[in-house]
């Protein structure tokens, strides 16, 4: 089996502290694209993907409580979702489905789409969509032989507010990338059956 | 960027029609491997996945609106959220905890976990982490040559029922996999900026 499997999924692991060795840019370009190429729900990508900047490092970690990874990650990307965007009125869903109608009539998808969409529960949904992202970046940080954290552990008021999200706008999850600086932990999964 | 990128996530898109062509049982068993070491918040793999037998694969079409991804799959399996069994007193959970904790304290992760845990929102948040599980797959397959679909449109009280799911345990995702009868699309996406 283990010859089938997947690099990238084989490689990947949670790295809980990371060396402080920067990052190119070329790897963050190519994880972003990676998350930039992911599959959702109605073909919404109800994502963007905000790569905090130096000035704003230590504001996002303490966002994330300080927590090591986030204290230590060369690169840190956070994921957020495009809540207010999914309305089905709104420009964002039209330019969406008029591109996934491929030229044909979009209002198959516009019906499908009005049956399923709550406004109460739209915001969950979204931010379990961008773990779709979430799992394309993490496994191209790994092709690259980079190591990885998702932390979903934060503030998210405050993360927000540090980086000036607009309303309708909500952190999913942040991502932080680098080299690791401990060895990968044995695996702990479930079994298959 | 192209030779950079994991080439099974530029493989990857979905298949709207599949050949009748059989999917070879290494092949699932190493799709369902892929899932099985996908990321967790808080390591709670809070799923299941439940490979569609013959017997059933009508009627899980018939609960997916026979939308032709899932009428027409040589492979079905859904992916099914452990809501249930995410109760921070529950079985399940000291066991994945007592894992996660590699022999330390557990109360740490434990206080983290109900700090957070909301029993009105679990299913939502246990159906956005199966979408770890499910990218895992989808690329899974992509690596083994295979062609997929994930549909997330169904009725989940037939699909359910179909499945004779326990209380506690929902849908999150029907993924549809084989050899697609068509092309591969041109990708459709947002740009990067």
């Amino acid at each position: 089996m283990d010859d089938m499997l997947l690099p990238a999924i084989q490689a990947r692991y949670a790295c809980r502290r990371f060396l402080p060795d920067p990052l190119a840019l070329e790897d963050v370009a190519s994880i972003l694209e990676a998350g930039r190429l992911a599959p959702s729900g109605f073909g919404l990508e109800p994502w963007r993907f905000v790569v905090v900047g130096d000035a704003d490092r230590a504001r996002v970690a303490e966002a994330c409580f300080d927590q090591p990874p986030a204290a230590t990650a060369a690169g840190l990307i956070v994921i957020v979702a495009l809540v207010a965007q999914l309305d089905p009125q709104s420009d964002y869903v039209r330019a969406r489905f008029d591109a996934e109608a491929r030229g044909a009539a979009n209002e198959p998808v516009y019906d499908a789409y009005r049956a399923v969409y709550r406004s109460d529960s739209i915001a969950a949904w979204a931010i379990g969509q961008c773990n779709f992202a979430v799992a394309h970046m993490l496994l191209q940080a790994a092709h690259l032989g980079l190591a990885s954290c998702p932390i979903g552990g934060f503030d998210s008021t405050l993360l927000a507010r540090t980086l000036h999200l607009p309303d309708g706008e909500v952190p999913a999850l942040v991502l932080a990338f680098g080299h690791c600086a401990h060895a990968a932990p044995e695996r702990l999964r479930k079994p298959l059956a």
